[in-house]
């Protein structure tokens, strides 16, 4: 029964949105989702399965909503767009922005989620630096540009800047002109 | 009783560290700082007046250590070492930079420390720009950089590289290369 399953993780997801993940109880979880906790067991064993399914999850639907990134245009201003995908305020983006950072935070406290998110930065990591190539490539960004430090730091003044977002230290407006002058300082 | 006042902020501080804010139950906070839950009720009426004051005590500590960052030195050198003093592995580092990100984290689903989060947002803000403007008067940096978009940029990305290093997505040593390389990029 995959759709189900993915049932199941779109109603974590939200749940994580609303209350965090030290919000999400296997009954709580199942409420929302309108299934049984015993489904829930069976597809995920236990709350760290769930917990890894989410991060898999949230990971999945971020591609499905930054591929639109990588189809046209310079490389510079898929990257642009890319980046900006993610301080968008549609609920799909907000609740995997939040959801996101609620799993890096409880990864501060909590040993099991820092393999997976490590490799999901990673690999965010490899596909900006990959862009920054490209850009350099076609004599966009400087050739003396590291591409691996700066894509570091773009992906993570992203996750600062939408931390403070949905904590209410910065408006997404404002947050989007920082991200747009941070790319534009870096890369020119 | 201001020295009783202060051990028990540095306990509540030390318990977010070792287990976040939704960790902090005012019984374990009791016996961490080796004092009688009334004494607590006392000086801080509920849990809520502890992590504002937890928040105080973490902000003034903050003062204090990077105080030498302002004492001597061109600004742009300032500024640098100004934000590499909150990547660093110390004891008191660490735990003031986990209890903050806790702190911010849990304003995500809180709204009882917003207001206090964004007006220690927007006085670290301040500083950094103050430090750019002070930089551009020196003719260290390019007058056309916005000083207030830098500074916001800055900070946040503090913020993201200091989640990821307590997270375990970046070694401390890549965070203040990270952050070291976007200084440069950013102000040259």
């Amino acid at each position: 029964m995959p759709e189900r399953r993915t049932q199941i993780l779109q109603a974590a997801v939200r749940v994580i949105a609303q209350d965090g993940v030290r919000g999400l109880r296997v009954e709580k979880l199942a409420a929302e989702a309108g299934v049984s906790t015993a489904l829930i067991y069976y597809h995920f064993k236990d709350r760290a399965g769930i917990l890894h399914a989410a991060l898999e999850h949230i990971n999945h639907r971020a591609e499905s909503y930054t591929d639109a990134a990588f189809t046209s245009g310079d490389p510079v201003t898929r990257l642009e767009r890319l980046l900006l995908l993610e301080l968008q305020d549609t609920d799909e983006v907000r609740e995997n922005s939040i959801a996101w950072g609620e799993l890096r935070a409880s990864a501060v406290f909590n040993d099991g989620l820092r393999e997976a998110l490590s490799a999901t930065t990673r690999a965010w990591n490899a596909d900006v630096e990959s862009l920054i190539r490209e850009a350099q490539a076609a004599k966009k960004v400087a050739a003396d540009v590291d591409a691996g430090l700066a894509a570091e730091h773009l992906t993570a003044l992203v996750e600062g800047l939408s931390e403070r977002w949905h904590s209410g230290s910065i408006t997404l407006e404002r947050a989007r002109r920082v991200l747009t002058s941070a790319l534009a300082g870096r890369l020119r």
